[in-house]
């Protein structure tokens, strides 16, 4: 066996140690704004703040970071009270007067951006959500619900949002559909939905049948709206990282459902596959694109190592491994694991580097920026921390149970 | 003296020969589109079509490439052809109904996406102002004209285009400026324009006063609308390569109007300046992006070497040294040449490749996309002919008045 028992409790209080005691507090507290609200989370390798801006992605993601913390790890009133700080610039200040939010903000609330896709909106419904499961308010949960519903009109009609492309070439792409599922089980797990089984299983449906590809063994990015292959540079790029994110969200939905198996075999399917075609098997780590057809790639950066696609992949194997007690995730965690704490991880600072070149040096040396801030990193210690610690308990009540019947 | 009158000569055939027997022969005529008109342009490292889509930039500066060889080079009746293949499918299929250009089409000339910048405009501007040139064409100088009347009315009203960002910072780009005065150079040169002069002056001057930073020793791309650096990543942000480019557009015109001292030294500090900040003193090359206080750039991908950076100091350097005859710039476009010939051509296939690592190894093969193509490379080696060939002849025209004074 790859990972014995003592493996796992060791993997468990590794992740706990590096969240707690190190990625945490590379942010928080010195990220919060109390002047203006939300966070300044533009900061250098060393921690000096590198830009005022408040990306509102991020501002939503460190809000729900806080509060999941709170709701899941311990009742730090400092976590709420940074998480307050987030739910209220958000609040205040990232909505539009037509109702959509912006992307970009200035330090005091001024916008700076706004874009053409309604991921503001669904980092601020997880947040909310989660801020709401923290102090108990309906009200909080009422506008989380009701910009859930938002973004369930945004997702479900074509036209409603500007489009970067003519009618020429329609295509659809697996991010809605993904970060719409995420978003429901977030609300599901916080203060629940009853919407959101149904949305769920649409959600992963839309994944299966338009982008999954058994017969080229491969998970696309964006295809024609009958899931047929555009095969132009665009719609031919994969990206691993991404996939292998949808990958776990659906084993998480499995293990949700009891294991339901249907549902294992298809996220372990999703992360074969693009296991498969994204790691870089002379350097290690994973590529950032790859063409379905190892056609160049536009993206002249496409073999640079991100620091997320490794996050995803530690969580993806690692679930597929406790879910399936298949050696050969073991042995892949271990691999993306060992990668990325070696590579990724800031020994003197703390926290992570976002971006390697493919041989494994650092390419730049920020730790925040506009989409880079405290949320792959600590959700992957944080998640793998709960998985393992829910598996040894079992495990040890298991043991107990048999312990206890062969008494 | 670094180079010598034999060195210059060794130059001007070596920059010949690639042109007209590596270069262009890698793109024409294999790229006509005989079928739809324009130019199949998106290709891998040995040519194979990567992808049929046309982007309009690339559609506009291979017409303006094929009319300038003609117009320059030699009456070659396969490049007033091949350039007609571009102008007729920029007129025929790459306007929309508001009068607005393109961004990328599909091989048959259906519209994919349209951009909020006027660059489409502008090279085509070029490319017809060629070819009507190189065809006498009245109503295709008109047409050029025309446009061009167009560009300066987007490039001076504010808010005509649609903007990406709130008026929350206000800034201003060096790039509109620069690709005016780039314009009006051609237009100038090639079928006259009487508005073209004062024109050039001010938008020398614009550049000159807002984006040249004597006090730091650099050339802003982006600043405040009173030329104050905004103090943001973006705003940080240097473009080394886009710099120098803007430097021999500059160094040109004080060609044009006689070796004008004021402009000469203009063009010669913002190399200087951008020279510093880019170069790569330990790999070689130029650096794409850099901030302005050495802070990380928020882009991954700054450190790795492009093409064109370095086919635009190729250019200064050379011209530099020819209008100055200061050693220094010998140098450097010594430096630039060796690396750029040695790492970023391609000795199997012909022409060059686009991306580079910082440490000198190949990214990303492919030959064209949507923003690589027959352009930086080839205006490269004519443009180096063009200036080395004219000092030669005026070396040779006062050798031998000299020999005939003192007969």
């Amino acid at each position: 066996m790859l990972y014995s028992t003592t493996d796992l409790l060791h993997l468990r209080d590794f992740y706990r140690r590096q969240l707690l005691d190190n990625t945490v507090p590379f942010w928080f507290p010195r990220s919060y704004d109390k002047e203006y609200g939300g966070y300044l989370l533009m900061r250098e390798a060393n921690g000096t703040l590198l830009d005022d801006d408040k990306a509102v992605w991020i501002q939503g993601r460190a809000a729900w970071l806080l509060s999941t913390l709170y709701n899941t790890v311990s009742r730090n009133p400092e976590w709420l009270q940074g998480a307050r700080y987030g739910i209220d610039f958000l609040q205040q200040h990232c909505f539009d007067t037509d109702g959509r939010m912006f992307f970009h903000m200035a330090r005091n609330g001024q916008p700076i951006r706004k874009r053409r896709y309604f991921f503001s909106e669904t980092f601020t419904v997880i947040a909310a959500a989660a801020y709401a499961q923290a102090t108990g308010s309906n009200s909080m949960a009422s506008f989380a619900r009701a910009l859930f519903g938002q973004c369930l009109e945004y997702a479900s009609t074509p036209g409603l949002l500007p489009s970067k492309y003519t009618s020429t070439r329609p295509a659809r792409g697996i991010g809605v559909p993904m970060i719409m599922l995420n978003t429901a089980q977030q609300l599901r797990a916080t203060i629940g939905d009853e919407r959101c089984d149904a949305y769920i299983d649409q959600w992963i449906s839309e994944i299966e049948t338009f982008f999954v590809k058994d017969d080229i063994r491969c998970v696309m990015e964006t295809v024609a709206p009958d899931g047929s292959i555009i095969d132009h540079i665009d719609g031919r790029t994969l990206n691993p990282g991404h996939a292998i994110e949808g990958a776990w969200f659906i084993l998480h939905e499995a293990r949700h459902r009891g294991n339901d198996e249907r549902l294992t075999a298809l996220g372990c399917k999703m992360l074969d596959y693009m296991w498969e075609r994204g790691w870089d098997k002379e350097y290690g780590g994973i590529f950032y694109f790859r063409d379905v057809y190892h056609k160049p790639v536009q993206e002249y950066w496409q073999d640079m190592k991100f620091w997320w696609p490794h996050n995803e992949a530690i969580i993806a194997t690692l679930l597929a491994y406790l879910m399936t007690g298949n050696e050969k995730y073991a042995r892949w965690h271990r691999q993306v694991h060992q990668y990325a704490y070696s590579h990724f991880h800031d020994t003197e600072n703390g926290e992570w580097f976002g971006y390697l070149h493919r041989n494994g040096t650092v390419a730049q040396t920020a730790k925040g920026n506009l989409f880079k801030g405290p949320f792959h990193l600590p959700r992957q210690e944080w998640y793998c921390l709960q998985i393992l610690q829910e598996h040894l308990e079992k495990k040890e009540q298991n043991a107990a149970r048999k312990a206890g019947s062969s008494l």
